[in-house]
């Protein structure tokens, strides 16, 4: 088997080495590859408007007329914007915005007391220390991969779960109410990239994928010593929000996925090199894709086989270990994607103009060593230059980002495989060129059984001369594809701010969420809680409690008027004010915000929210309310007195 | 004239008083009124899809195919979101966010060195003590009204104007890059909500509305006696970012807008009653509509009539003062729209059913006490139940939304004028509706002497059952009409979140930003002036500089490399990082995020951007770039060695 291997992957050896030299080559200003020229040819292209294309003969079908609804829930991700977006689709138009790993001023999201909780109590205790200047929360957040919850191998509508790669955080959005409810911060581990969840018999864990290589514990006693850097992979309990486990593996984690049978998950793996610098991460030509293996490592942490590092369980699972294995695939690949027939999953080259596609089947017999890495590997087609990610259309073909071609290769799986053993078949059925650079893919439902092989989403990392010109930072460019016929035809581009990345099509009918909040939502149960100590109801008191220099105000929210129409306190004291919207009313928030006291938050209907400060600066300060609710709306509003402490 | 006006203020009684009455028993739990129920109702409406409307025959027309370009950009307010974002019409597609009262984790807006000076540099004294505990930032805004720049009333593609009415704060964007480059606070006020800018002979001044009524100064000796409260309307020079004047005013100022002759504003005022609750504020049947003298303000400054307070000249312009007159209307009148001929403005009922017309050049004469403030007025049409903003088409019709009976009613100044001569005419021309709840709407370039009657965009409050159902907390509704024809035609639904509120539509070609930063911009004035002093030049050096206990990182960034693979701080230093984007390539920008530490910003080509902070925990961090910039972008990372104190 071994000789096979060595063919196929030798076949990359050029393209892989040329780019790793472009690379180097413009980190010390002195060359460039001919790869990297090819990229900076597209992205030199000048502005210009386009030439109008030919309309399709069919435009009218994938109009959304005023007043009709879309048929698909897109759930987006925003990159290092840090929120979730949801999209109609086809409309492409943005319905929400749900803020997770940043701070919004809309709805108070890192002000509110609900928010707050959501926001730090998964913090390590590590970084609650470093970011006590910083209000006690990080600022920014990078969301990759947002992924709903499956039960039986499709969308089960309950949580929308999603990673944070610049603070190692995962959180957990309740698609009933549509907000974010946990966020964990995982321990032992450098950032969290990809991340997905488990498909069967329900999620179950979400996989997700430590990229960097850092000491463990980090903290500064072992420094410039890659040799002694570490990475690791982390199952999270997706019900209770905490780490099921996490397991050390050689290299650098990238994208991973889950098969439909609940036994394993999977991730492309780069720098098997283990450098720290670009040089030595494109040394090789060969990097892999690690397979885990579920009930090993469940039996293993039961067992009591793990050591316990920061109240977690952590396996080795690094080449030799029981339960991983680690199989060779050309230097950095990238995106790996579970077809939904149950049995095929490829990986893509990325610097390979390949991708290799597994037959999940054969992975009992790998753990088993019956058979050796490379016979699990059924096809691997050549695409063209730079394959990223794969979608399926659920009749057994798949669409390729190509991010060099800034292409769509759709290609045949059965195809690919006849090939691969050796018949002069063609895999590829067409190429559609898109603008540009793509990165992720995505088919209506095509991560899930259900693939239903309407729509694809191609993510294109740079628009550059498609839109009106915004200044120097341009949007990306999400492009809608048909792909229900014969042929992919474009349809719509769309663009987005800080960045696609990923992107999940749901159909609406896997989707309930509610219109009014229920009173006893846990999202504000704290807020609940402290009223009845004060011996306040909610939904009808508005007063004040004083507590030592604790204020607590209390008051109702209905259209156009506040429950309080002033209220008093004294410099210094800490005051918290708890809104509760009273109007049972579709689509009817209130919002709360003191004029120049920094304090905004949203209350959406039969919702309470609630905000802490400090009342430092004495004097009349109005709020006022901020979300528009009514026609005397802007006389919505009422005063905090705030006395000077020396009176 | 008395008696005309009383007899024309009579005719919205009935109205008035229900909704005062309405809204006082909201308040108090009790009641609702008739107006209240029309509003309910519509809000109550069960979510469901709409029925198929008939495509207008031109459909196709509206269509922006992939890869064509818009002919408008839109800079649309986002309310409480606190960012301006630029969409393209006839698309409606969101092309940018520019981050301005809000934090933005894509950007670093609010983290980076760069955004900081203009978030805090023209903070007052006193909020900057309030806000130490908070980054010294605040965290939310509430931006509404963003105007551009004018010369010769039109648009002159300099700068974007906008309000934060949370914390009094005025804005400018730079239309060249998009980006915010100063914001300051208003002194001696509370909140400003109206804002519009002088259109002739150029902006010059932005006109700022002080709504609240609050001690002036605000520091709690006067605390609950609101007859020692004032409201406050500011003149700021838009080319120095600093307050011209300000003038005290009766009541609370609410929309503004200017003559196309350089000598008038003119605000809308309500709460004449002077009063702090809702039942007081709308206990008269009457407010005013508040001229301001440009010149004599002018004048009385340079004479030194003005008082200094909090470094600026403030003069008294309540009833009776040389430098405004007060118009009376009806009960809370809202916005305040000068027509494109240059002579008419239109004050909207909102309570009343009527707007108000007035003839500018018949305030020359009032201001001379040779006629009367009602004499101004030339038209007073009834067009329906909740008039609030007032577009134009440039060939003589005015586009009113009426809030409470979710429409736009199409009428014509002259016919209304005609009718108020008593002719037996009806100005109205079409009514249509729209869903639901319209506030601002506008024009493309209708606030501009060349006003073009092709499109209008009607920014509903409430969207309801208009898209998917996306929880408790629903988008709001942008529609676009077309109204290049005799009648109004609706076109697209377009969902915001978080608050459409204004928008200003402006032709392309009035816009031209650049692709690429230049080297010697003022926005990293301070980055390229330190690294002078530190002998580095930021377009090829890579180093670090210790001074101290203070670190400053200096590197290109370069797709796909970093100038520093690895660069070593001490635990406790103070550590700047600058990076400067060496890819003079259009739409190459990178980012730089430090994981775990909470740090990320965005480079674009040929910027530097600057990040300060603690380096208080040890171990190994690694940063990446963040914004996708190569094949290679995942690599393009380094490591920062954070060595223990005890080292």
């Amino acid at each position: 088997m071994a000789t096979k291997d060595d063919k196929r992957l030798s076949r990359r050896a050029l393209l892989g080495t040329a780019t790793a030299a472009g690379a180097i080559g413009a980190a010390g200003g002195a060359g460039i590859s001919e790869l990297a020229s090819t990229s900076a040819e597209a992205q030199t292209r000048p502005a210009q408007p386009a030439a109008p294309r030919p309309a399709p003969s069919t435009a009218n079908k994938y109009e959304v007329k005023p007043g009709e609804l879309d048929e698909y829930y897109v759930f987006f991700s925003s990159g290092q914007t840090g929120e979730v977006r949801i999209v109609g689709l086809p409309s492409m138009r943005e319905l929400m915005r749900i803020p997770v790993f940043n701070r919004d001023s809309a709805t108070g999201w890192g002000q509110t007391n609900e928010s707050l909780k959501v926001l730090t109590e998964g913090m390590t205790p590590e970084y609650r220390e470093l970011l006590k200047g910083r209000e006690g929360i990080y600022m920014n957040g990078d969301l990759h991969h947002p992924h709903p919850s499956f039960t039986d191998g499709t969308y089960d509508g309950r949580y929308l779960f999603a990673n944070d790669k610049s603070n190692t955080r995962v959180c957990r959005i309740r698609l009933d109410v549509m907000k974010c409810d946990k966020i964990i911060q995982l321990p032992n581990q450098s950032t969290v990239h990809g991340l997905r969840v488990q498909k069967y018999p329900r999620t179950g864990y979400v996989f997700c994928n430590g990229e960097d290589r850092v000491p463990i514990p980090n903290d500064g006693k072992v420094l410039d010593d890659p040799k002694q850097y570490r990475s690791m992979f982390t199952a999270v309990d997706g019900d209770t929000m905490k780490v099921a486990w996490q397991i050390i593996v050689d290299g650098n984690l990238d994208n991973v996925d889950a098969d439909y049978q609940g036994k394993y998950a999977f991730s492309t793996c780069y720098n098997s090199e283990e450098g720290v610098t670009l040089a030595e991460m494109m040394s090789k030509e060969q990097d892999w894709v690690v397979v885990f293996n579920l009930k090993r490592i469940e039996d293993a942490v039961r067992e009591g086989k793990a050591q316990m590092m920061n109240g977690v369980p952590v396996l080795d699972g690094r080449k030799g270990s029981p339960y991983t294995r680690y199989i060779p695939v050309a230097n950095s690949p990238h995106g790996i994607n579970t077809a939904p027939d149950g049995i095929h999953v490829v990986a893509n080259g990325k610097l390979s103009p390949t991708v290799t596609v597994f037959d999940v089947r054969k992975f009992d017999d790998l753990f088993d060593d019956k058979i050796q890495p490379r016979d699990t590997v059924v096809a691997e087609p050549e695409l063209g230059l730079g394959p990223l990610h794969t979608a399926y259309d659920g009749k057994g073909n798949a669409y390729t980002t190509l991010f060099l071609d800034s292409q769509v290769c759709k290609w045949n799986i059965d195809l690919a495989k006849r090939a691969y053993r050796g018949e002069k078949v063609n895999p590829v059925i067409q190429k559609l060129d898109v603008h540009y650079q793509p990165g992720h893919n995505h088919t209506s439902m095509g991560q899930t059984k259900d693939a239903d092989g309407k729509w694809l989403l191609s993510l294109n990392k740079f628009s550059k001369d498609r839109y009106l010109n915004v200044g120097p930072l341009k949007p990306e460019n999400d492009q809608l594809i048909d792909i229900s016929g014969d042929r992919m035809v474009l349809v719509h581009d769309s663009p987005s701010f800080a960045e696609p990345h990923d992107a999940t099509i749901v159909h609406r009918s896997k989707i309930n969420p509610v219109h009014v909040w229920k009173r006893d939502d846990p999202f504000f149960a704290d807020a609940v809680k402290q009223a009845a100590a004060d011996g306040v109801t909610l939904e009808s008191d508005s007063k004040v409690i004083r507590d030592g220099d604790k204020v607590r105000v209390y008051m109702t929210s209905t259209a156009p008027a506040f429950g309080l129409e002033s209220f008093t306190v004294k410099q210094g004291d800490e005051v918290t004010v708890y809104v509760t919207n009273i109007d049972e009313v579709e689509d009817l928030t209130h919002g709360f915000c003191i004029v120049n006291y920094g304090i905004n938050m949203e209350v959406a209907p039969m919702a309470t929210a609630s905000v802490t400060f400090k009342a430092d600066k004495p004097g009349v300060y109005w709020y006022y309310c901020t979300w528009f609710c009514h026609a005397m709306h802007m006389e919505m509003q009422g005063r905090m007195l705030v006395e000077p402490k020396n009176v």
